[in-house]
């Protein structure tokens, strides 16, 4: 029987800070290959942005067709010295598994394999896939979304999806995420004319005009939100002149500004938007715009009904349905199926000594397999 | 009989780049003490902004008393390769003598000795003094203000001056300066709480408060001018965050503004009003403000009407009585007596192959000779 924290901690052993893999996929491959699984281990894209190592792996056949999905690689460890222990090491200490991925999101990838045990283990009909990338704490060009088109191509597209990202907050079960904010973000650079502040005339601040942009871009209220998303916000997140003269104007400013959306906005609207106001105070200023992703949401119905009754029953919480925090792979998802995130707590992802209770490990295979019992007994989750 | 000149070649050759001296004020020293002038060479201040070489020369006694005032450092040469001539060779090429300093301002210092040379000649009653800083270019700490508080202690203080800055703008003589505006540098630090961009809530954007106090105190209009100063104004000059990355709300942002003002405001006024300005908006803000000069006005009267009939009678021109430009070391003078500038074309100052037509030196002598014909024969310019 597959012991989820020492796949965890195996997992952890492999340094696979993205774009490498260092065998975390091999790993994942063999303890699935090992339940039956049809294992497709993947290198998508090509350079600079790739090749990507991608898995999917299957067993069963026919609908319902559920998927779990997630990543294997993770983010930089930083400030080594910082740790408590080596990041690489899968360290088990005062009941707490330490390690870079211990929540983002390697023992949720164990737990998912733990859980499609048991599935196994029930004989049920239909499809049971797990949908991994490696390269979600990257560029993510050629990750999820690479694989759901190599999926597609293929027949594979699953009726109901489940991403493991560490989607609690205090406690594991206190939060669900239904939906995830979309993001923009827009560089401006404003040309002027550069001069002496003594004679403003003969000269054309940047800056003023880059003020009143953002003073205005900011005045904007986006939308109050929904029933399910908070509202929209602007933010400035950077701006940048060096000029080191106290008597020069100088000829040149930028700025950077980031939104996150909910689905009452669209990307390229809110591009229209920047860039007609930019236009109007400066007409030659440069904008770039990049959409990193649209909102989506997965109302609230059959699939997060099972995540709700499966935390209730394993926890004791009824989790919150948010769809608070940065974006995440289930963006590409939400165009194949309903999808729902549920993982461990993240308060420590990303950050030194990134940890999680050994026992929340359990708890979550637990989770993972009363949905996949839910949903494999109705049948459907749409 | 002194060739004003070659008096401005031999200061040329001085490499007196601010604040360094390099023997010019020996130079002008021997020349005004062959005239018979009592030659004061002062070093005033300390290390680091000093000691500064001064110069005060004075010829006769008693009322009424005129002083000449420039400054016989230089700015850099900047790229030397730029220049078609070693600028430090005083080269005559085509009618022009091309150097640093030819118009600002070595060769009007040369043209203050030529005229000094007349007057003595004339054996007229009172007192003739020159007053010299070498550091006008520089931070001017211990410059022109504190050459002016020793000859206050000594009873030298003047009825008139006449500063010989380059105030000409496209022919010599088309302007002279009765005035010059304030100006005050504001550093403004904004501390805010860095946070990750999808939870505003939980940050505090400094880029947010500074933009709001920006664009609140661009947009106050601070004056309409008056009869002698136009309308007073205020430039952001520089803003900085230095945020590289995209997701995340920066915890600092600092910018810089810059106020050129006329005699209706005051510079400790503008300061209360840009410190009320950011405590609105950002209680916790760090305000560092400098006034680097209060405006000031000597308005058109004897003065001005000696410098306008002698620039008529030489030139032609009926100049311009402006208070453009930036600050001049005339802001310290006229707590002392009426002054005005008047001096060479100054559109090469600062600037590669600064140079000045040969002939403006010579009509620039029998401009400053006829100011001081009209000043000894007065008796006063107040
Ligand atoms: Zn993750
Ligand atoms: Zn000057």
């Amino acid at each position: 029987m597959i012991d989820a924290l020492a796949l965890a901690r195996d997992l952890i052993r492999c340094r696979s800070v993205t774009p490498a893999d260092d065998g975390a996929q091999a790993v994942l491959g063999a303890a699935l290959e090992a339940l039956g699984f049809a294992v497709h281990r993947l290198e998508q894209g090509s350079p600079p942005d790739g090749p990507i190592h991608n898995l999917f792996a299957t067993i069963g056949e026919g609908a319902p067709h559920f998927a779990f999905a997630g990543h294997t690689d993770v983010v930089p460890v930083g400030d080594h010295k910082a740790w408590s222990v080596d990041p690489f090491a899968g360290t088990v200490a005062d009941g707490q598994l330490v390690g870079r991925g211990a929540n983002d999101m390697k023992s949720a990838i164990a737990a998912f394999v733990a859980a499609a045990e048991r599935h196994v283990a029930r004989g049920s009909p239909g499809t049971l896939s797990l949908i991994i990338t490696g390269d979600e704490e990257g560029p993510a060009t050629h990750g999820t979304a690479d694989l759901l088109t190599w999926m597609a191509v293929r027949g594979f597209d699953p009726d109901a999806c489940l991403v493991g990202e560490p989607t609690s907050n205090q406690l594991l079960g206190d939060m669900v995420k239904i939906g995830r904010r979309g993001s923009v973000n827009a560089w401006i650079t404003v040309n002027g004319a550069q001069g002496h502040v003594a004679y403003p005339a003969r000269a054309d601040n940047p800056i003023t005009r880059l003020v009143a942009i953002l003073a205005e871009l900011k005045a904007r209220p986006l939308d109050n939100g929904t029933d399910w998303f908070q509202a929209s916000n602007l933010e400035v997140t950077d701006i940048n002149v060096g000029n080191p003269a106290t008597n020069v104007i100088p000829a040149r400013a930028t700025a950077r500004i980031n939104i996150r959306f909910n689905d009452r906005q669209r990307g390229v609207e809110l591009e229209n938007w920047i860039r007609d106001t930019v236009e109007r105070h400066a007409p030659s200023a440069e904008v770039i715009v990049k959409i990193s992703g649209e909102a989506f949401l997965t109302p609230p119905g059959p699939l997060s009904d099972m995540v709700d009754f499966a935390v209730q029953r394993v926890t004791g919480r009824t989790p919150e349905l948010s769809t608070t925090g940065g974006t995440s792979d289930a963006r590409f998802i939400r165009s194949v199926c309903p999808v729902v995130e549920f993982g461990l707590v993240g308060s420590t992802m990303h950050q030194v000594d990134e940890m999680v209770p050994v026992a929340d490990i359990a708890a979550l295979t637990d989770i993972y397999d009363l949905v996949l019992q839910q949903f494999f007994k109705s049948g459907d989750a749409a």
